[in-house]
């Protein structure tokens, strides 16, 4: 049983650092463009078979040392009734956009509205067999939110700010309900044998702190708060987050993920330790030369050097599609090889 | 002559609080829109009797503290003998990929590729008639050449940050080229009458400290250094940047515009004083109802309020297509009548 990377998640001392990749299963793989030339995005994530064999195929090939589930942070939105498609961005039929909309939202349970991303998590965990962890996920409450509001790919995010600065009670009502189902959610994919969850806060930077510390830290707070009881680590991952870290420091998350644009050591300052940080390479260093890749991972590596609690190796966004296979060798090689680490 | 917005920028004592809106000139104005169903938008841009002519329609509408010139920062890149389109977004008809495109850029002194830009200046100073200072720009050099680079909008930049990190020399050498270019082009425009000028770093916020210091804080220091004999204030306008404001702080200007995700008091302490400050609305707050339009401008005025230098009023990005005029005029009632300016 490799437990590693939960081991890095506790602050506890590793022999290495370990290695995991955002969006490791993906279009980069020819192996995951071989499955999805068959099956469409969402029948790949409501099919446990096929699910779970993309979630299992970059463990294969480069030995990382955790699993994430395969799977969109838009699926749970199923259990409030919601349907949306994908044309390739998230398109849903219906957004949410006022009280009548938050009302009429239904109350299916997740294990009912989704049961095959559990199953998913069974077969896993089972075909893993202790090579590695798997994580589970899913998105912040307010990051959902966005996407039930927006109903499509935004720029500016005008119709989810209006709704905060217009009508709050009614926000504060989506989030909640939001808040409620991603706490069962995550719980439940726990209970199917997830070992630790990410909850990936894609749209937090576009928020002012103060704005930040109201919708979408407080409810953040509330699923990792429910979550607290199952004892796995909780890593809470905010993108453009730098002007937030001050609030972040509230987060009850073993681990904070980083993005590339503040180095680990300024993180771990401005969060006053207590965290260990995951992150953070920039996924565009992966269309640069070996040799590149290997500079750049070191430096990652330079900057968590000194941290208090640890580091997990991971990119600060997710693999770009034409990333070569022959770039993640390298940067996986060089995090293997490194002797920083506790 | 209302020179407010000008002593606002210098530090100088005002009686009130001056006010100007990102992308003042715009689709929101129903003049302006009138104006576009006639002439496409780079025609526009290229025509002095129209952009002068939409270049003044919000000082008309609203009496604004400042006028800005109408262009896109994308128009000196004819300097380079590089040709664009808007569809809608800017499409260069050839991006600059490597040193060989890099050494094929023409070198036109701005007055020959552009003579429409510093003509519309002169007609827009004329017609302003001392009623209110008028303010030229430019992009930044580092994020004009995320556009040569990239060609086109892109979601992750990953052609930019490869040509730094693979071949930083010619990153370099385009970086210099863009930057002599850009120095050249605002002084030209200080010439024919600019009274102010605002460097525009739209991509400043997708890099790191340390990359940003290299590829991009020094060619705008390059540029506004350049401009430090022609003795009008020099605005500084990095999105995003909450993460580098650090390193803002040796930036050559008298003013630092701010987007809305940083209180000004946070970023003033951030810059250690010594700047005035532009900003920094959530142009969001514009689409909610007057009374939350009023509220969220007096948070901005009382952010401001401490400040060591001074504070222009501004959005913290573009004025939204779908702006109600309304709000506009709310916001700008409300800065009017503030008198908590020093």
């Amino acid at each position: 049983m490799s437990d590693l990377f939960l081991r890095a998640c506790r602050g506890e001392p590793v022999e290495r650092t370990p290695i995991w990749i955002l969006r490791q299963a993906g279009r980069y793989l020819p192996e995951y463009r071989a499955v999805r030339e068959k099956v469409d995005f969402l029948t790949l994530c409501r099919t446990p078979e096929l699910a779970a064999r993309v979630t299992l195929q970059p463990i294969e090939r480069f030995g990382l040392d955790a699993a994430i589930l395969f799977s969109d942070i838009l699926v749970p939105a199923a259990a409030l009734g919601l349907d949306f498609d994908f044309d390739p961005a998230p398109v849903l039929a219906r957004p949410v956009r006022d009280a009548a909309d938050v009302a009429r939202l239904a109350r299916t349970p997740p294990e009912e509205a989704v049961p095959y991303v559990f199953e998913t998590v069974r077969i896993v965990r089972r075909e893993l067999a202790g090579k590695a962890p798997l994580i589970g996920f899913a998105a912040s409450p307010f990051t959902l939110a966005v996407y039930l509001v927006e109903g499509q790919g935004s720029k500016n995010h005008a119709r989810i700010k209006s709704l905060l600065w217009s009508d709050p009670a009614t926000a504060h009502d989506l989030l909640e309900r939001v808040a409620e189902l991603t706490a069962r959610y995550l719980l439940a994919q726990i209970a199917a044998g997830a070992q630790a969850i990410q909850l990936f806060d894609s749209w937090a930077g576009i928020l002012d702190p103060a704005t930040y510390r109201e919708f979408c830290l407080r409810y953040a707070r509330r699923v990792l708060d429910a979550l607290e009881p199952a004892g796995v680590p909780r890593i809470y991952f905010a993108l453009d987050a730098g002007h937030l870290l001050e609030a972040i420091r509230e987060c009850p998350a073993e681990v904070v993920g980083c993005d590339w644009r503040v180095p680990l050591d300024a993180v771990s300052t401005a969060l006053g330790g207590g965290f260990a940080l995951q992150g953070n390479l920039d996924p565009c260093a992966l269309l640069a030369p070996g040799h590149v890749v290997e500079q750049r991972a070191r430096e990652v590596l330079a900057h968590a050097r000194g941290l208090e609690r640890g580091h997990v190796f991971n990119l600060g966004h997710g693999i770009l599609p034409e990333t070569p296979i022959a770039s993640v060798e390298r940067l996986v090689e060089t995090v293997r090889s490194y002797r920083g680490a506790r």
